[in-house]
């Protein structure tokens, strides 16, 4: 094995970024939320870089896998699952719940779906394996996507991802001139912002906010103002089975699909069954072990992949030839990232030949980034990026600067809550049980 | 993307190996068999090589998809399969067995399980794909294992595969100084000097060929000879339901693992419903369309692998990924092959967590080959190789050797036929229906 790609060190660097009032059916997104830039660093001086979630639950295992990568090869991507099992530990739960055991879930209104020790695991380890691609992808001179099988695609479609919002956080956080959005007309105008500036064509609605009936009226408004293009919309699991085929049924002619709207597979896979609109998932099956009962109940039609999730970018391909075997679709999912992580979405959703959908991105909302340039949206598109790795640079002067944030903060930010950043609003509010509605 | 890693041009070099008259339910191998031998030369003077089967229905789309590759880059192997599909056009079905048809199926006594254009296809693109890793890994200086993401075992294991077998061909023919195995003490000399010659530890017989209790007696003597060892028995789905329970019942203390006693996933799953004996295969599932209900009717325990069958290695790696998925076990199978084959099967298998049982190979038959170093198998393994590619360097000579024989033959070995074989000793033997026991 070339020397020149074992790796000499592995920076870990958490971050607090700076996001906008979001809402969802758990609160809104906290005015900083916390990520972690992972930096690999070969003997032959050539440094890729990943990103992850940032939560304490997720810093914790990667500073064990940080400390045991040196010496291993960037190339080693098959072990580094094995040694992250072996070194991170007792991972605990993360989002404040239960226990991290092997099968445990937590709580249905979760966001990410099932939180157990292998997905805390998975999503940590991901960071690192993008860390590895980049950086043996520029000691070697070739794109992320060649590494992968080469891209088939030279552009990736995204969709705008729309959001009920406030205009301004209640206490700190960066302002914006987006304005609130909390009616279809609110709505509308975002996504016209949207399409208007990134030529965005097809538009995700964040759901489980509000009444039925008023996202309903939300999607019924950006039908009749956006005639043809594909609507979603998604309330995290946020309605009961007699609710989810209630809105499906209202917006069967205007949905390209209905995201999450009951939580757990029984819920789905029955709402599947009283439906014809195509269900798709990032709550109901984020892991291998929820596959095969989810997809021998039709359950899901279509799987929103998210690498950090996944464990990376061989490992969301490898759920792609999955949902190819099964026909199932796939798509991706967005939690709240920056650019290092868009562009690994890129890359590897350039090489899925069957991917059939735009992908989420919450990227547009997001103002502060760790890279010296940021991605452009053109046409609802970003290019696929020849240059070798991943194709983005750290911006050392922004990383510092988010890294001092996360330094002082004092404990209010830097595990993501969206229901603790609701009752800054509303002191009384508690994360809903679900259905909702 | 680097100009030195685009294809310049294709060389392919249909051959006949010599093959040794081993038998199983079909008749027996040809003294010469067809294998089709592919050089990817990129821009950059760079030659990678794969090896795939030769029969007519592989070599003439395998023409069609040598002419389409110059220009595009040995990376861009997620592209391979959709030119593939593009340009190999209107593929026949090998192995004289019907209309090539989407879902057609050869008799259900054909080796290689069902027979399709897409199953074709990518057996053609597989020796491509290999190809392709080969020249990348070479011109990357990367061995083709850390291409897939790094071995994680440094040796892989194999197991003697038995057979009954003639001392000689009754025609033309290589002689070789194994003699006659005809019966349960044939067997376990020949079991012998596998063990003591290459120090294989597992067995697995090829079966099929005569009555069933006399396979079980030889399986017994197995078992007596080499107590504890893992052994197996392939009759290549030769028997009855009642017939593969019945075996089963008999040898479920001795058998590590029974493959494909019975033809088709009705009777396997009723066989695996039947037995607590494992059932392994590479014929019930053998494409990706197979894999939903043989898996949902756990027709089968663990699925031998054929990088051939499947499109090459990544895909491969897919196929581990879905048994992980499903709780179903992986190994691999072997057709008759060369050097090449069996390099990119130890780096593939190196590559994969989950592999837990020993790699089929027909490699000690082989006493030709197209590479300068004969792959040695010590202790029955083989070690992973870390120089750059496959490890494998073709010679010329030999290649040149046995393509003049492919070349001067009158058609009568050019399309392997285990029936026709048996009918030179044979005059009335027909292909057997199956179940023939």
């Amino acid at each position: 094995m070339h020397t020149a790609l074992v790796i000499e060190d592995v920076r870990l660097t958490p971050i607090l970024v700076s996001d906008p009032p979001l809402l969802n059916t758990q609160g809104v997104h906290q005015p900083y939320t916390p990520r972690l830039i992972v930096e690999v660093v070969t003997r032959g001086g050539t440094t890729g870089v990943g990103e992850t979630y940032g939560d304490g639950a997720y810093v914790e295992p990667a500073r064990s896998l940080a400390e045991a990568l040196p010496g291993r090869a960037v190339t080693d991507l098959n072990g580094l699952f094995a040694l992250a099992e072996g070194v991170c530990g007792d991972v605990r739960a993360a989002d404040g719940g239960g226990d991290a055991g092997a099968d445990d879930r937590v709580d249905a209104g979760g966001l990410r779906g099932v939180r157990n020790a292998e997905k805390i695991r998975l999503s940590v380890a991901s960071a690192f394996e993008v860390a590895c691609l980049d950086a043996l992808g520029k000691a070697v001179g070739l794109p992320v996507h060649a590494l992968l099988g080469g891209k088939v695609r030279d552009s990736v479609e995204y969709s705008a991802y729309l959001f009920h919002r406030w205009a301004a956080h209640p206490g700190p956080g960066e302002a914006d001139d987006w304005g609130q959005a909390l009616d279809p007309a609110g709505v509308v105008a975002q996504a016209r912002r949207f399409a208007d500036t990134y030529g965005f064509g097809s538009f995700k609605l964040k759901g489980g906010v509000f009444e039925p009936d008023r996202e309903i009226a939300a999607i019924r408004a950006l039908a009749e103002a956006f005639p043809g293009r594909p609507l979603r919309l998604d309330p995290n699991g946020a309605w009961s089975v007699p609710t989810s085929l209630y809105v499906a049924d209202q917006l069967k002619d205007a949905l390209e699909y209905l995201e999450d709207p009951t939580s757990g597979t029984d819920g789905m896979a029955a709402v599947s069954a009283g439906t014809d609109v195509p269900l798709a998932t990032n709550m109901c099956v984020t892991t291998l072990a929820e596959v095969p009962e989810a997809f021998a109940r039709d359950a899901v039609q279509i799987v929103l992949s998210d690498h950090h999730y996944w464990g990376g970018l061989t490992r969301t391909r490898e759920l792609a030839g999955i949902c190819r075997t099964f026909g199932v679709g796939l798509s991706m999912h967005s939690n709240t990232h920056l650019g290092i992580s868009l562009a690994a979405m890129t890359h590897v959703a350039a090489t899925v030949p069957e991917l059939a959908y735009a992908c989420d991105s919450h990227y547009p909302w997001q103002t502060e980034d760790v890279i010296t340039e940021r991605h452009t949206f053109t046409g609802g598109r970003l290019t696929v990026s020849d240059a070798p790795g991943l194709g983005v640079a750290l911006d050392r002067d922004r990383l510092a600067a988010l890294h001092r944030r996360w330094l002082e903060d004092d404990g209010t930010y830097r595990e993501r809550d969206d229901a603790a950043a609701m009752r800054a609003a509303d002191p009384g509010w508690a994360t809903p049980a679900v259905p909702r509605w």
